[in-house]
């Protein structure tokens, strides 16, 4: 159920020290061949970690074959002995892996605290190298395992094709989650046979429809980072359309697993937005909905306030008229015409698992946006985590 | 100190039953003359309450000469019923003031739940109208208490200039504070002699840099209004620069004390961000920071976590290198050039005076955010507030 799915990766996760909880801290992926062939997607912050700025520029001129993530540690606002790491992180896998590998072959991700990456930290993870490699190997769970940071649970998703080909994905992130991308590391392994140009619409397709709705906290990482690598060990190539399809699936199960592991969060929100005139407008119209705080904090009350929903989408400057707009929640309509409808006491919002819908009567468009409600335990867990 | 100040005022703040506490919740301020200039902003949001909608279309033709404020409910998504409340209102409050008043001189203003505005809300206020106009006098403290909701205290506010004449202001608002407006409702009277031309220069400067910059909770309100109006009692006529500067102070005082009465606030934090390119780009980096949860959570842990204010000013498009910024806390550098400086053990973040300064080295424009932090106590009152 993970990146060792896929035929031609091995994948390994140790523990190195970073994390003061003393657990997995250091994973690999390897892509084994025959093939090459890799996308990345990057965080749209302009604060970007080191670890990013590394594998933006690599990937510009050279196909991933290995992805090392570590967690205890972002590496981000480090300054030159930050980057330094990065590189060194990178030249040592590819050293120790021999053949082929080249330094620029080697994308590093890194997820932790932010300003936290000095003299131990490289120490640790350079030393740790050997042994990482070492323990390469079928074990996707182990990675899933080692990039965890505040996620109760590792994440994992698989896809088998009745053609023979399969793919395979591990993500974490529980803050800092929303989009330009997610919020989170992800490496999605396939043995399919496809370029880089392929993987690359694909990747972007099924991340724009996923990640990127995923908006828990409004609040973007600066480690964010999506990493697809094709092996072609199926030797099956696959219609181009299905790929994207089966891809966009897993991402949409790693984005749902992100959100139901979401910091403090009591309440799994599907905001879905209807009848917009175009696919940005609705989700303009749903994140402005998940970014509001009164109305986070009423959906952890269990309170089904409606008026919070036109007040946050009123700030928008979709096409909709505030007048005519329906909301429900989990079924049950409350407001009709921008004025009250169902009595609020016909809609139970105790279950986790929320949907409210919006439709806007401005055309047949329509997108959901995936955010979690204002809870005591997100600021207990938030004004306590770096302490 | 408030609405009553000035001569040629009146004012009265009485209970009708609005408010489920028993308090006062329907006020009056009177323009008795001999000038009856005004001017009003309105809330941004295109969500708008029916007062507000009532009150912007009149003051497009017709000088305001009273203002009627009502708690206890905010008269929004109430559909034609509700407008029909605020015409009726405006009406009731002509006709009992009587004289050369007519409805169209009258701004009306609602706060409270929205969708709160049947049969009971408008009984209670048009039957409570002849008793709140036998009740004007010089009771500016009573209007300041009628229009409370979640407000610990009445928001009041005077300037008296040594010409002889003076400004009086009142404000209400705790929840739903930011901008565009300012997400409150404010009445502010001068004896000053001005024409509505000056007043409302006066007034879009003075709301520009103090309301439009609290950003307490993100959260645009449906009903915000600021009303301003002149009598010329003093027979004074102040240079207008004079004015607007003691406007903008009076407006300062008031956004001050919404801020220090944010609901479940335990910090007032201002977000200072000097050498910006423009104000206009100091103003979209501190309200990034202003409305980024991660780091009003971490401030209630008494966090000094810089690296969480560099990650929200990169979602931002201002011009600026994240990595030359630097970043203070209550005095003390914790980032260099985008990276650790002083050590945070060296910031005490225990008082409730927060002050986090943000240095572009873009350019020598300045402006200052004020925010609060995100408690348990604020989603306890937000998630419980309508129920």
């Amino acid at each position: 159920m993970t990146v060792t799915v896929p035929q031609g990766f091995r994948a390994a996760g140790i523990t190195v020290g970073l994390k003061a909880s003393g657990g997995r801290d250091l994973a690999l992926v390897v892509n084994d061949g025959p093939a090459y062939a890799s996308a990345a997607v990057y965080t749209g912050n302009r604060a970007q970690a080191n670890p990013i700025l590394w594998s933006r520029a690599v990937a510009a001129t050279h196909t991933a074959h290995a992805v090392i993530l570590n967690s205890g540690g972002a590496n981000c606002f480090t300054g030159d002995f930050g980057y330094e790491t990065t590189r060194l992180t990178a030249e040592t896998v590819a050293a120790t892996l021999g053949g082929a590998f080249s330094p620029e072959h080697i994308q590093v991700c890194s997820t932790g605290l932010i300003g936290h990456g000095g003299h131990d930290f490289r120490d640790r993870i350079i030393t740790g190298v050997p042994a990482l490699v070492d323990a390469l190997g079928d074990h996707g769970d182990l990675a899933a395992a080692a990039i965890m940071t505040t996620d109760s649970v590792a994440k994992t998703a698989a896809h088998h094709h009745p053609d023979g080909w399969t793919i395979g994905g591990m993500a974490k992130g529980a803050g800092m989650l929303a989009p330009g991308l997610a919020t989170m590391l992800v490496v999605i392994t396939t043995d399919a046979v496809l370029d880089d140009a392929a993987l690359d619409r694909a990747l972007r397709h099924a991340t724009g429809s996923t990640f990127d709705r995923l908006d828990s906290d409004g609040c973007m990482s600066t480690n964010d980072q999506v990493t697809l690598l094709a092996s072609g060990a199926s030797e099956v190539r696959p219609e181009e359309a299905e790929f994207a399809e089966a891809l966009a699936a897993v991402c949409d199960d790693l984005a749902a697993q992100l959100q139901r592991d979401a910091e403090g969060a009591s309440h799994d929100i599907d905001i879905e937005v209807v009848g917009a005139a175009t696919v940005e407008d609705a989700v303009v119209v749903g994140r402005s909905v998940a970014r509001n705080n009164l109305f986070k904090a009423a959906i952890f009350g269990n309170d089904p306030n409606w008026g919070r929903v036109l007040a946050a989408i009123g700030t928008t400057d979709a096409d909709f008229d505030p007048y005519r707009v329906d909301v429900s929640f989990n079924g049950v309509r409350l407001c009709h015409a921008g004025g009250p409808d169902r009595p609020v006491e016909e809609c139970d919002l105790t279950p986790r698992e929320t949907r409210v819908r919006i439709e806007l009567f401005a055309g047949d468009r329509a997108a959901t946006i995936r955010t979690n409600d204002l809870t005591h335990d997100y600021v207990h867990e938030n004004s306590a985590y770096s302490s």
